[in-house]
C-alpha cells in the first residue's frame, strides 16, 4: 500500500529465559518531506518552502495538499494545478521534496505559514483564542448541513475493520492511521504515517481529490489519541463525527464542543465514551 | 504532580448490552505555551517569540529551557538568567507565556529557530543530511565518555516502575512520559505531557537544572514509539541508552547508529529488541 513504508534493520531479540536471537526485522520508514509552493501570475511565478515534516513516504501529494488545506493556505481543490516530486541533483533526496503548483489567479494565504494560526489571535495565547482563530479560517464552520447519525453497533466494529486493513502497522507496530467510514461502517479510505497529523493530512488530501469536502456524512476514525491539532484539521474539512481508539485532550474536547463535532474516545472492546454532540450516536438506551 | 494536568468533562459512557451512563471524567489538559526569549546586552535587551507548543501545563520553565537546548538555541544551563511566566492583561492566558531571559553576554543561535535545523544541510532534504545537521550542532557528539552497560534484568523492570509513577496517565489515559533511570533501575526523574517531544524537553530541562549533562550514565525510558525527533533530543543531551515501550522509526535507528546510542524498542512483557550499540546491554546469553 505505502511505497517504501518499511525499512529493514538488523537487531537482537532478547527474551527472559531464552537465548538472544540475531535477526532482521522491519521498522516504519521516517524521512523528511519538504513542501514547496509555486504561485503567482504566469509572468511572475515564485516558489517558496512552506514546511518540512517528518513523514512515512507514500501519498506525498495528498499529504502536501491536505496540509496546505488544513493550515488554511489554500481553500479548494480547484486552486491546485499540480502536485509532484521535485527531482534534485542529489540522488538521495529525490523523493523528499514535493512542489504544489497553484493556478495563476490563486493567492495563497501564506501569512498562516510562518506560525500555526492558533497563535495569531489578538487575545494572546490561550485555549479560547486558539479555538477562535480556527473559527475565522474554517471554510465550513456554520455551514448548514442535514444532521446525521450513527448506530453504536456500527461504531463498535470500526476498530477491527481498521486493524484488518492496516498493513504496515501489522508489520512494524509503528504507524498511526486515519480512516474515513460510511455511516454504515464501510471503509472508504485509510492512510498511515509515523506522524498522526500526517496520516490525517493525507486522508484529507485524498478527500480533496475525491471532492468529498465538506465531509459531513462520514465518520473519521483515529488509531490513537485525539489532540487539539487533529480536531482542528477535521474541523477544517467539515467532519462532524470523530471516533478514536485513544483518549482526547481537554482542548480537543473544547474545540469539538465549539464546532458541534461529535467526539467519541476510548472506542475499544465494545465500549466507548461520547464527549460532545452525543445526539448523533444512536445507542440502545 | 502536574498542576492543572487534569480537566474534568461531562460524557456519556456507552457499553454494549448496558444502559448508557452519564458521568464526569477527567482528560489530560492541553493548552498552548508561547516561549519567548529575552537576550542582548543590558543597554539593548530584546524579547522575541521563539515557538508555540501545545503542552500539558506544569514544568513550563523546564519545557522552555529544554526546548531551547535541544534545538541548539542555547548551549548551557549557565546561559540562563531566569525562566518565568509572563503575566499578561488577559486573565485567561497568564500561565501560557513563558519568558526565558539569557545572560547579557550570551548570543542565542536563533538562526535555528526559524526552521528545524535538520533542514539546513546543503545536500537538501534527506535522512543523511538530517543526521549530518545534528552532528554539527550537538555539543556532546564525539565527547569521549567511559562506556557504560546495563543488565537485561534491570531493563525488564523499567516499564512497571514507570507506570507506577505515571499519576496523570493513570487518571486520563492520555499522557506520554519520559523518564531517567540509574543503571541499577532507580527512577530519577519523570515528566509527562500530551506531546511526547514536550515530555522529553521537560526531562532534559530538569537535567539541565541538575547539571546532569551530558547524561552519559543513565537510561532514558520513553512510554511510546521512538521517532527521529526524540533520538535527536536525546543526542543533544548526550544520552547513550534509550529504551522505549514502542517501536522505532527507520530514521530513529539510523541516527542512533550514527551517534553510537544504544536503542532498545518493544520493551514489554519480559522481552525487548536491541537495534543499535548492543554492546551496552548485558544479556544472559
Amino acid at each position: 500500500m505505502l511505497v517504501d513504508a518499511c525499512y529493514t534493520v538488523p537487531l537482537v531479540k532478547v527474551t527472559r529465559g531464552l537465548d538472544d536471537a540475531f535477526a532482521d526485522d522491519v521498522v516504519a520508514t521516517e524521512e523528511p518531506l519538504e513542501i514547496r509552493l509555486t504561485h503567482g501570475p504566469l509572468t511572475n511565478r515564485q516558489t517558496q518552502n512552506v514546511a518540512v515534516t517528518m513523514r512515512t513516504p507514500g501519498n506525498d501529494a495528498e499529504l502536501a495538499t491536505g496540509f496546505l488545506f488544513t493550515e488554511g493556505i489554500i481553500q479548494n481543490h480547484e486552486d491546485i494545478l499540480a502536485a509532484q516530486h521535485a527531482f534534485i541533483a542529489c540522488a538521495e533526496n529525490r523523493e523528499n521534496v514535493i512542489v504544489v503548483e497553484l493556478q495563476p489567479h490563486v493567492v495563497p494565504n501564506l501569512g498562516k505559514a510562518d506560525r500555526n494560526f492558533y497563535t495569531t489571535s489578538s487575545c494572546g495565547v490561550c485555549g479560547k483564542s486558539s479555538i477562535g482563530a480556527i473559527r475565522t479560517v474554517s471554510a465550513y464552520h456554520g455551514t448548514h448541513v442535514e444532521d446525521i447519525g450513527i448506530d453504536a453497533d456500527i461504531l463498535y466494529q470500526l476498530p477491527n475493520t481498521l486493524r484488518h486493513h492496516q498493513e504496515v502497522f501489522d508489520t512494524t507496530g509503528g504507524l498511526h492511521a486515519s480512516a474515513l467510514f460510511t455511516l454504515s461502517g464501510e471503509l472508504l479510505e485509510l492512510r498511515e504515517d509515523v506522524g498522526r497529523h500526517n496520516a490525517l493530512d493525507k486522508l484529507i488530501g485524498a478527500s480533496l481529490n475525491s471532492n468529498w469536502l465538506p465531509v459531513t456524512n462520514k465518520v473519521l476514525l483515529l488509531s490513537g489519541r485525539i489532540s487539539f491539532e487533529l480536531v482542528q484539521k477535521a474541523a477544517m474539512a467539515g467532519i462532524s463525527i470523530i471516533a478514536a481508539i485513544g483518549a482526547p485532550s481537554s482542548l480537543a474536547v473544547q474545540l469539538a464542543q465549539e464546532f458541534n463535532i461529535t467526539l467519541v474516545g476510548f472506542l475499544r472492546q465494545q465500549r466507548f465514551n461520547i464527549y460532545t454532540a452525543a445526539h448523533r450516536v444512536k445507542t440502545a438506551s
